[in-house]
């Protein structure tokens, strides 16, 4: 099976496309000093929109989430966000749980697979 | 590839099915309040049971686990009930790690991907 | 598609290659009593190139890697060791977040996802 990598740096790849299934990274927000955790789930959500996109893909095919935030108090938050993003009947097998991430300033983290 | 989705709701599946490969959602115990880590670690297994049925599958399929439990001098409680439950000789690649999950009331958490 | 099982014990599979797919259980380093995050690091990637090789592929079929510290402080000199690890252009979609893991010796675990 082919393997096709987008985004690629010396650490990580942003997505990986291993045959018909496509694994993206660990997203943040961008710019995530003094924002919400509203407004970091949507930045973060938009850019896995863009990278379904160049992957060949979108939302209605996602397989599976993983998700973590910083503080459970948030999930509520959090869930908002995100239950208005899924696409209906589409929803990936998923699963959330609260870790400390790369820097103090992040409050969400979103790690999903997908079909193409 | 195929994708079905089982137990699909707003916010997520309990299963998604994508081709030969079987993704299960993070499962927690039913009605925790009070409940062992055996007793949990019970219940979660059992729902994987059922859920795998459904997806046309069984534990000796298992390919991968990621556990988490919320205190890991839990790590031996939990493992004496997942070493009873495992199909002897097609053991899963795991990595168990501490969190905390989406209430206090649930000490561990397990998502796992299977063949079929 | 053919399941194939690599260092099979009781509990959990080393490695678990699923047709064209292999899946590696959460690694942390041997002997990791009073070991540098450097030195774990290195011990688990060793490990990994090991596994892989068995399973028939190597790190540039990476596609995904999660990676568990206990303390983001370690988070730049775990990379230091990643990041000359990692074969150029061919880096895999990877997540890292803080949790304890099995016991406080262990200060970095890493599962990662391959082609074969």
């Amino acid at each position: 099976m082919s393997i096709e990598r987008l985004e690629t740096g010396p650490r990580m790849s942003q997505a990986v496309v291993h045959g018909n299934t496509v694994y993206l990274a660990g997203t943040v927000s961008e710019s995530p000093k003094g924002k919400s955790v509203t407004e970091q789930t949507k930045s973060v959500l938009s850019q896995i929109d863009a990278l379904l996109k160049k992957a060949g893909t979108d939302k209605s095919k996602l397989i599976s989430a993983n998700i973590w935030i910083t503080d459970m108090a948030n999930f509520a938050e959090m869930n908002a966000v995100w239950d208005a993003w899924v696409s209906p009947g589409n929803t990936p097998a998923r699963a959330t749980v609260e870790a400390k991430l790369a820097t103090p300033d992040y409050k969400v983290e979103i790690m999903v697979v997908a079909a193409k």
